[in-house]
């Protein structure tokens, strides 16, 4: 039996659409497993049998306290015991629950979990990661996308880790092709950081490194998965969804463009720590809850933290 | 008169294109203004008669040697004197001409610059642009776009005074409100460059600067003017010509969209330099080739390069 933890208070919409999204998602998860609410047990309740749904199909971790979206993450951490956010993490560390996912306070996800599961030993700092769409119906990863907005080459390096697990495990790709971004093909272009992290790249045993990619090779079939410092990742990422927001409204209708919604995917682990977290896009509705929800499925299946943490433990230190 | 000197030798399709492209925007120039083909005459004449053109109508410049385009910029610029780059910018130096313009090899116009006109006095360094469509019509200047891959703060408020000026004189917006990309809205987000870069723009007299913007803002109404390092200027950059390639790829006929077509902006003038000149994309065909005359035409009858001059003599030091 699997238990995966839902955060219902996170996001903009909890907790009707995080409800509402676990219900969703229930029906296309696989028998042996369970979701766990956690927040306020009472309105969960109310929300499901308003819609017509079965209390007794989902367990309940009552928490009484919420860290709002806007608030600073360090303190509301430390000061809300009793939040969804902090008790989610606590199942995680005591091993109580297989993943943690939640469209809440990004900030505070990742502030309890260094607080709490922590980072992979050697690691130097977690990642998160996007999707990235691929004209040929296949999908890329890109990271990282934000929370490490100055990085070090070696950060990098393992960052190309990370992302080769999870397009390996969560995504099916065999033996991922990871590429630097840059601003050239060449190996001696790019600014200091990704000249260094070329080199480094090059001589590491544990990637498949296929070289420098550019901002024109995102939705090709160069790489599956694309380094680069948070700060760039965000603003690519960023730009990604402004095209999206484009596209709908100029009201182009195109499958291809369709797969940029961020509704499909469901959110990024948070690669690189002791335990399966899944963060979601704070205005997830139901239908991106229900993704972030079977994305968590499918980390806990894989035990992507397990097998991250197997690679790292062999990797040759640089 | 209005003399504008134009490289028929440089860009993945010249001499033809480069010739038919001068061609095309002699009928669009005002008449007071003679385009000089700086290459090889006899071809030129050859292509200009055998397209039913009228010799009599260009001025020629005839050079002997050709910086190809993939060849070391430094060592093709010092060792072919008589090739259209290096003529074109002696020209430039001797005030000859108003303005040069070139799709040839890029690295080898930054030399060319730096060894002939020189930067302007108390710049750290020159800058490319791109033109951002906007969704309400107008346009947007993007800047660094790729020749300043490691920048210093007091690099990206220089950006923002040449781009300002830019926006002002050639694309006729007053004011221009100068945005600085990032990771977040709020004041204390950031890599460390764009850390300390914020808080000088903040101090900066000489610029309407109105905080950070984000990926998603490079087409909306935020700011005229963005300024980034250029290794994430020319990611940008790069991402949005993938994305037109893409919508070109759907077959999504869509006006905006269009507007993503490079061929329409006709390149970037070397921003910071003491003179006018222009260089636009390699793969630049005739109409490309006409649309960087005509930008040439408007930066040499805005002299903008005195424009800049001008500002930059009078900004207060930091």
């Amino acid at each position: 039996m699997k238990l995966l933890g839902i955060d219902i208070m996170g996001g903009d919409f909890a907790p009707r659409e995080a409800v509402l999204g676990a219900m969703l998602a229930l029906d296309s998860l696989p028998l042996d497993t369970r979701l766990l609410l956690i927040g306020d047990s009472a309105t969960a309740h109310s929300i499901i049998t308003d819609h017509g749904g079965d209390v007794s199909r989902f367990d309940y971790h009552h928490t009484t306290q919420v860290i709002t979206m806007a608030e600073n993450a360090t303190r509301a951490f430390q000061q809300k015991p009793d939040s969804s956010i902090a008790a989610g993490f606590q199942l995680l560390a005591d091993k109580r629950i297989h993943a943690f996912a939640s469209a809440g306070n990004t900030g505070a996800m990742m502030v309890g979990a260094m607080l709490t599961v922590k980072n992979i030993p050697g690691l130097l700092r977690p990642a998160i990661s996007s999707v990235l769409p691929k004209e040929d119906g296949s999908v890329g990863i890109l990271l990282d996308v934000g929370i490490n907005a100055d990085c070090k080459p070696e950060m990098l390096v393992q960052f190309g880790i990370l992302g080769s697990e999870l397009a390996r495990h969560v995504y099916s790709i065999a033996n991922p092709r990871v590429g630097l971004m840059n601003l050239g093909e060449e190996e001696e272009k790019g600014n200091l950081l990704a000249k260094e992290t070329h080199q480094l790249l090059k001589q590491s045993a544990d990637l498949n490194f296929i070289g420098n990619v550019e901002g024109r090779d995102l939705f090709n079939d160069m790489a599956d998965v694309i380094v680069c410092d948070g700060f760039t990742g965000n603003v690519i990422l960023k730009q990604a969804e402004s095209f999206y927001s484009l596209v709908q409204k100029r009201n182009v209708k195109d499958e291809y463009f369709e797969r940029f919604n961020y509704e499909n995917y469901g959110g990024t682990p948070i690669l690189g720590i002791n335990g399966n977290a899944i963060i979601a896009h704070g205005i997830s509705k139901a239908t991106a809850i229900k993704n972030m929800i079977m994305l968590a499925s499918e980390v806990a299946d894989a035990n992507l933290c397990e097998k991250i943490k197997h690679v790292l433990s062999h990797s040759v230190p640089q």
